[in-house]
């Protein structure tokens, strides 16, 4: 175990490295040339304009305000005092839900970290072992659980702070999960009026040789939800060539149209690369009129939408009220429990078009590939990286590729393969993984963005668990410790967890400075995106809209901050009682990580789509977790320590915080999966009586067009849409208050449309 | 392990004592004395009349005619005769669908027990162990896969085969859901109008100091439900004096009612056993007026209905369709999701009324307290057996109570403490467990009979595949179990399991002999109903409707037959592969129970509740979990039989079965628990062209009161509604096909009233 000097060493680079990045941060943020790097949320709101268009060049370009340096570190208590409505308002709830993962780190740490010190610290440090050559600790060791030797009263101490612990983490967990319940609710309830509020997605309609499809559905809605059915299209996979005229001039009449358009798709990609070069090639292209993309494009909707075999066994079922929708999402619709699936309509932005047509039995093959592709993945990803690693063993290249060996005899070349080469494919493989997690929950079939993000972050942590935390535990490869866990029995595996526990506190120190620390840091210089953007801004930027592409505001990442930060409790919790020492390294991660990411939120990041918090539960779930963790290492711990009539209690703790997640559960997650129909009704009923003369089918109109179309729509169709939604906006008085939240169609969806049409941003709800 | 000649003699000697037993029932159920013994549903349906009112007194008794003894054993085919439609009609869904998990054993074994004797055992009984001292098998060790050396790759026909008996098991499995699915879904459809169809149970209504509840109540649902809302009553524990008028005046206008009318139920009872003697004693009774407990039951019930504190929170809310009762069943109605809670209401019998009114909170602990109760009940249940055997210790009798030295000396009462008591305590345990088992159920707050029975089915088989499963395998109380579970490694459990599987072969050859073949048999003849209803019927039967009660159908106990069946899915399961000679004896026992209790139901059995097969998704999960045990116990054998290529084959099987699990749960288990909202809609529009002058407020009016006050109403009140109800039925042609199997209210909710009121029984569907 490390000494105090040296922790105090690392910690002391690492809090000056950071300190380094928050001064350059402090100071770039300044210069106008960073203005769209560090405020591009502003941009994308239409509520700054670029400081170049005016001015001398040189205050373009750098600022040279010296009073504006003298407050250079205002950006801090500017970013936290934002108050959390107007941050909803802003940046929506998922943004400011997120950042109550830190805010809850620190209610759960700061309380536990100053009753550690004040009980357990002394109690291990005063502490005098009766075996002095055994406990031959370092300083660390003295403050450690390791310092108390065997069977001693003192261990009591531990286990009632571990039980204060528990009792401190499930109260501020359950008054979490009320709050954010709460708030999300709230946030549904003061919500200006959605799409997605009165769309119900439809997927897995069975197909019918009698009838014409398209026909069966609606009279399918048009039967069994007769009073709330107001729209719906029905689009299909079938073979039949007569029915094909008819479908395509049904398809004219309905709204929400669901195209298996990935070809499209493509073409209007090639298109957006272009369109950026029409505005300064426009000579060359006006020549040349057939070839340019927008002709095929034209070409290739015609097909799609004449063809049936693009159209997908899914639709967007829209109705009447809020209500009915709720009803129709909530509900089972056929007693085949496979066909007619209803759920809840994700967001536009949302919508994860390419798996809204998977069949069931296709949907639980590909549920199980990627079980058992992800249990390999996990245990046995060291074994490909491994080959990797062994490509770089110097003697072999030698051999296999002699005409190599004048290069790779030279020292520097040598030593660069032999000593990073190996770990740059591990480094790079775990930079890969939340890209080979998002792939596989894709393949696994989920149709919204939001879902495909949370379940990459579960089984993002998952391996975190395995192979960061078990991994450093055990030390070894985790198909070592899959061997492990088979021979050993339970006992003895959390006996080797606990005992290994207290000797790696060191190591988890170390991690969560160049780790946590580290990683925080470099987010708030946004390094990469300002590279890119200086890059691109110099050698590519032609116009002002290229100027407005090479800007990358980037976005949360659930998939990959919020394991990261679970680490940190699992981490935080394991070690209160075992070394608090750690807990204030925690505690700095949480603060600086809650400074830097309200600020990036506030000013940066755009946001991708709006869930209204639906991650909760999994944050609730993860942290559980990491306390029924903790109070097994617990267990293992002492039970090597001689204390048997300490463990009843050490068993019990599980069993309750097992049964509190049962209880919150049961309590708080309706909250997050379903919709209350008496809120439903209450927001029908206040629309009513305030817009009467709604015209919801028009509202409804465009909302749920792939985004393809939309795209090439946009010039024409979204004028026409502004003048008519202007027109019936002047007949209600509007207050746009929350509109603005809404800017961009997903990223993942298609690279395709800058931005929704109008017609979703501006609805004229007062 | 025993010879064939061993088994052979056991199986003779089980054999000819369950010869003994048929031959017994089929002589015993010719006499006309045993009449209501053995056929009381026809009894209780009406369709047979007491032998004992005419003829002879000897023909009365006796059954002379020599030629039906010559037909004695006709009931066997009698009882396969009826076809199942009919079987439905007569007995519901539940028994018919019970029959068929005896089936779905035949279909599973027959194949796997021709297959497993035409392959395996030829493959182990050819062989030439290399090793003769080691192999020293008896007869029986020949046939099971114990014959074959180590490393043999005859141990590949064993692989081969384990993978076509799981693909045959889940092939079955399928179908039998997929079957079991619509068979539901066409009872569902088929069935008459029934309460339960229009009605939803809602609890935890949460108080309102400033309103009225009762108001607040009806405002809510004609709020949120308004088109589709027919009636509902709230009632509710509440402490205002000045509501009390007003609750107790809405309470008249209110339909159903649920009172805490636990007081009243206990003088019901009083009166239910004392209006038997009424019949003989009347004179006794008429002097003295005032104590009559039909006076008290008044008095009481006046009190009920006026005290607002007897009011429960929960109510039964009714709809004007089937489609609006599911659509509230199946939404969530409030943004707490712990109050106004809703869900399908069961049938009036299935009530278990006790438990309507839990709170969330509360609900919660009790579950808790359950669990941790059950664990210790199946771990530890043998030490305070162990307690109650040791008193039975002779030499410490002796020495604490030495006046008993007399008694207990007595060479015949030493040997019965002895030898008996200590197994007495055992089996007096294990008699009563499926009562502790349903006391837990009632005591964690489940509302519907059907509910509690299959809570406790899964506990039992829990404490089965515990106690009798691993019990017999490791040999040694479960508390050793454990404690070897924990302190050796997953690997090594599967493999001890693994090496004595074969070797217990024969104990559970006798086990499902003693217990399967015996206590079917011992079934068959109904002892205890028998002795009882003679012994009643010799002493205390005085009236004809004193015989009617002496009568005891009895019912199919879900909760005490299932778990037994399982436990033989279970060996034949895991003795397939390794000793296929145990398959012939779960053959001859399913078949056999199969026409036991084919005749039970047609004869004898009073169905006590229709839950629509609702179990059958436990059924399935639970051969499922029998197959993947057998899959592991084979991996443990074959761990140790140096043949490790086998294992990746081994490892998938499990994987598999667990997906095929997952597959058919989502396929057709939601065919279980909801009701698709297109079926509602067909029964509604039906009933509406067929019906349209429909008086369904006062069809509902009477279904879901308590018990209690039925039974005291069921002179007055009965007749009154059974002239309404003639009356509205003159208008409509009925045909009352299956209105004959609602005959009895449960006897679990309360033991007092005889029969639901004849609304129920006689409702006017064509």
């Amino acid at each position: 175990m490390a000494s105090f000097g040296d922790i105090g060493l690392a910690a002391s680079i690492n809090i000056a490295s950071a300190l380094v990045f928050l001064v350059a941060f402090s100071i770039l943020r300044l210069q106008p040339l960073n203005d769209r790097v560090y405020f591009p949320k502003w941009y994308l709101k239409g509520l700054r304009s670029s400081p170049l268009r005016s001015g001398a060049f040189v205050t373009k370009v750098v600022n040279l305000r010296f009073e504006s340096y003298l407050r250079f570190l205002n950006w801090m208590p500017e970013a936290l005092k934002m108050p959390e409505l107007a941050l909803i308002d802003h940046a929506g709830l998922d943004s400011a839900v997120y950042l109550r993962i830190y805010l809850l780190g620190l209610k759960i740490f700061v309380p536990i970290t100053l009753l550690a010190w004040a009980v357990l610290v002394p109690v291990n440090w005063t502490n005098r072992p009766s075996d002095p050559d055994k406990f031959t600790h370092s300083d660390i060791g003295k403050l450690s659980i390791s310092n108390i030797p065997l069977g001693s009263h003192r261990f009591w101490a531990h286990i009632t702070m571990v039980y204060v612990f528990t009792f401190w983490t499930c109260y501020v967990l359950q008054k979490e999960y009320e709050t954010v319940a709460s708030m999300r609710l709230r946030f549904l309830a003061s919500e200006r009026r959605r799409p997605d509020q009165f769309t119900v997605l439809l997927r897995n309609v069975p197909p019918d040789p009698d009838e014409s499809i398209s026909k069966l559905v609606e009279h399918f809605f048009l039967v069994n939800h007769p009073d709330n059915y107001l729209t719906h299209q029905v689009v299909e996979l079938f073979h039949g060539k007569s029915d094909t005229a008819q479908i395509s001039s049904n398809l004219e009449n309905y709204l929400q149209v669901v195209y298996n358009a990935n070809k499209l798709a493509k073409l209007v990609k090639e298109k957006e690369s272009k369109q950026n070069r029409l505005d300064y090639y426009q000579l060359n292209y006006s020549r040349n009129q057939s070839k340019r993309p927008l002709m095929k494009i034209a070409a290739e909707r015609e097909r799609v939408t004449n063809d049936p075999d693009s159209i997908m066994s899914a639709a967007f079922v829209s109705f009447k009220t809020r209500w009915g929708a709720a009803v129709c999402a909530q509900t089972q619709q056929y007693r085949d429990p496979t066909t007619w699936l209803t759920e809840w309509a994700p967001e536009p932005r949302d919508v994860y078009w390419k798996n809204l047509a998977t069949p069931y039995v296709q949907l639980t093959i590909k549920r199980l590939i990627i079980a058992v592709a992800f249990f390999f993945l996990t245990f046995f990803f060291m074994i490909p990286i491994a080959f990797v690693q062994s490509l770089a063993n110097i003697e072999d290249i030698r051999k296999e590729l002699p005409f190599l060996k004048v290069i790779i005899d030279v020292p520097f070349i040598k030593a660069f393969i032999q000593g990073f080469l190996p770990g740059i494919a591990l480094k790079l493989f775990l930079r890969c993984l939340p890209n080979i997690l998002m792939i596989m929950s894709k393949f696994e079939g989920f149709i919204s963005i939001s879902f495909l993000e949370r379940r990459s972050a579960s089984r993002h942590y998952i391996f975190n668990f395995v192979n960061v935390f078990l991994g450093s535990i055990i030390a070894g490869s985790a198909s070592k410790q899959l061997n492990a866990f088979s021979t050993q029995s339970a006992k003895e595996i959390l006996k080797t967890i606990g005992v290994a526990i207290p000797m790696r506190a060191t190591f988890f120190i170390m991690y969560i400075m160049v780790d946590g620390w580290a990683s925080t840091a470099g987010e708030i210089l946004m390094l990469n995106p300002l590279i890119i953007y200086h890059f691109k801004n110099f050698f590519f930027v032609k116009t002002e809209k290229d100027r407005e592409e090479a800007m990358d505001p980037g976005s949360l990442g659930f998939d990959t901050g919020e394991p990261q930060i679970q680490l940190y409790f699992l981490l935080g919790l394991v070690y209160a009682v075992v070394t608090p020492l750690l807990l204030p390294f925690i505690l700095v991660f949480f603060t600086l990580a809650y400074v830097v990411f309200r600020h990036h939120i506030i000013n940066v990041y755009d946001q991708e789509y709006e869930s209204g918090a639906a991650f909760w539960p999994d944050v609730h779930g993860r942290v559980i977790t990491a306390l029924i963790i903790a109070q097994m290492v617990l267990m293992g711990l002492l039970s090597t320590q001689e204390l048997p009539q300490s463990m009843p209690f050490l068993i019990a703790l599980p069993v309750l915080t097992l049964w509190f997640h049962l209880f919150c559960k049961g309590r708080y997650e309706p909250a997050f999966v379903r919709y209350p129909l008496q809120e439903a009704m209450m927001k029908d009923t206040l629309e009513r009586a305030t817009e009467p003369n709604l015209n919801l089918k028009g509202y409804l109109q465009n909302a749920y067009i792939h985004p393809v179309f939309k795209s090439c729509d946009d010039d024409k169709e979204d004028e026409e849409d502004n003048e008519k939604w202007e027109e019936e906006s002047v007949l209600v008085p509007t207050k746009r208050q929350s509109c603005r939240n809404t800017p961009l169609p997903s990223k993942m969806s298609s690279n395709s449309s800058p931005s929704l049409p109008e017609v979703v941003q501006k609805d004229p709800l007062p």
